[in-house]
């Protein structure tokens, strides 16, 4: 059996074809980001190729996943002007004539991370995600958690570093995690990509201490077992040590976390997490 | 069937006993919290006049509720030295020979609002105390949420408030939201206890303000459908408005809350939401 899996991103679209297992792909295109039509053209040429008998999408947020949403399956306040209130599962479902089934990216990368990488075995499994925004998700015993809509863990409140005259990005919060700690907040603060500033130890002090206290937030309310940080901006590997000793100092011994090495982790599936993830939402009964 | 509740508190134990709905209470005590002995020799004596068959614990925490560790049932670090590590589950066991069901006060509450109270029909209920402490619970669709341990929400980090010299008192963290905005911050903060500050407006400002970050922090994560917010310091009523307004400002319409008067609402069990949600702990497999 064939299934097809999509990440819809903000900057590209991922698609891929499996066969029998999501992690067994046997045809992936890759593509940037355009207007809503032009996009789900190149996807449609892309799975004409194939017989898949169901499609899973994990997409890039905020869409309504409220099954008692009038809107369900529409993005919501994206900043991205063409994307606004674009009914995606519909225009899926009829492109397709075969089950479609969505999450957001973040989700779908939580699953498929929890089932076959670094999240295996953790039976509360969080996977945040650090690239030109920031998001978040949730696996609890095998399931993704869902609130009255799909969290929205991007936009939680830390306190400024000192030392940072930088206000945000995050065009509704300006100070947000998302807007302060994204690879985009990262180029607005200092006019660099965050690649090029990697001699700069400055920004990775900074970055950590950050993405810790968006750690720390997400920890005491939720208490995950894992919490697997990806995403473009960890691709500065650096910064894993510096985060688990910004988020040791954050906790400061009230909760007994275990091994702090073995709870802020990288993931495990190469950059395929949320391709793989979006074919593992197949089946399930939440979208 | 006779069933009993104790909600332990960290100021006041309340036990009671109900006859088959958790509701219908016929006898209820309250006494202030001693030491682990003497407390539990009061809670003995009350109980001995009523033949029980099950008991549900509303606890103060931190209590390690975590079914895999060696301490299941104890008290962690908790600033009452003398409850410090005491295996409370085990000596309530051992004392009523009768199935006994712990979770957290908070979550207790939660699941008695959730039930019968302000929480009726929210498929994800968001229930939060702010008393001496402060703390919060979910319930969703009726189980409530447990990652590795019970959520310890009172510690989420919040931005200080600019024109607020107070350094927050929780011993671990500083200027947490219970370091920053419980009934101990208050009186703190002013040499004060609440209820002599009443007129006060701009003590109620900053409290709105603090307590509205934390909303805000929860509100991203869960995506609640309701949250109610009890406890000692919402008996200032004007706080509620003051609440919904700075939350409304934190969000800055990015996410669609519906209405924030019906969405940001008081309990409604009149004070006994703890104890009736600890006998609603009874039968649950949780603990
Ligand atoms: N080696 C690197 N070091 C720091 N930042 C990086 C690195 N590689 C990519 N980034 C940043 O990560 C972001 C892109 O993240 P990515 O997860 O790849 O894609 P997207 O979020 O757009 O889907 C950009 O802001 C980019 O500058
Ligand atoms: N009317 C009031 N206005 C403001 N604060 C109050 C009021 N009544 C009680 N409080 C505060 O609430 C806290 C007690 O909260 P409560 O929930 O009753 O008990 P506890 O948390 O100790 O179990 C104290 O800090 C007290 O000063
Ligand atoms: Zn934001
Ligand atoms: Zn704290």
């Amino acid at each position: 059996m064939r299934i097809g899996g999509i990440e819809a991103g903000g900057t590209k679209f991922v698609c891929a074809v499996s066969e029998n297992d999501s992690q067994n792909i046997i045809d992936k295109v890759s593509f940037p980001t355009g207007d809503p039509e032009e996009t789900l053209d190149e996807v449609k040429d892309f799975f004409k190729k194939h017989q898949i008998e169901a499609v899973g999408v994990a997409s890039f947020g905020p869409v309504d996943l409220n099954k008692k949403s009038k809107t369900y399956g529409s993005f919501l306040n994206t900043p991205k002007e063409k994307w606004k209130d674009y009914p995606l599962l519909d225009q899926l479902k009829t492109l397709f004539d075969i089950p479609v089934f969505l999450d957001t990216d973040v989700n779908a990368a939580c699953l498929a991370e929890y089932k076959y990488g670094a999240g295996k075995g953790a039976d509360t499994c969080l996977y945040i995600t650090v690239g030109t925004g920031l998001g978040a998700g949730l696996v609890q015993n095998g399931e993704i958690y869902q609130g009255k809509n799909h969290s929205e863990m991007g936009h939680v409140i830390i306190k400024k570093h000192h030392d940072d005259p930088f206000n945000g990005c995050c065009p509704y919060h300006g100070s947000c995690i998302e807007g302060m700690a994204s690879g985009l907040a990262i180029e607005k603060r200092y006019g660099k990509k965050g690649i090029e500033l990697t001699e700069n130890n400055r920004v990775w002090e900074i970055e950590a201490y950050y993405l810790a206290q968006a750690i720390m937030n997400y920890y005491v309310v939720l208490i995950p077992e894992k919490v697997i940080l990806g995403g473009g901006v960890l691709k500065q590997e650096k910064l894993y040590p510096l985060i688990r000793s910004y988020f040791t100092k954050e906790m400061n011994g009230y909760l007994d976390v275990g091994s702090v090495d073995e709870l802020i982790v990288a993931p495990e599936l190469n950059d395929e997490q949320g391709v793989i993830g979006a074919m593992e939402l197949i089946g399930r009964s939440l979208s």
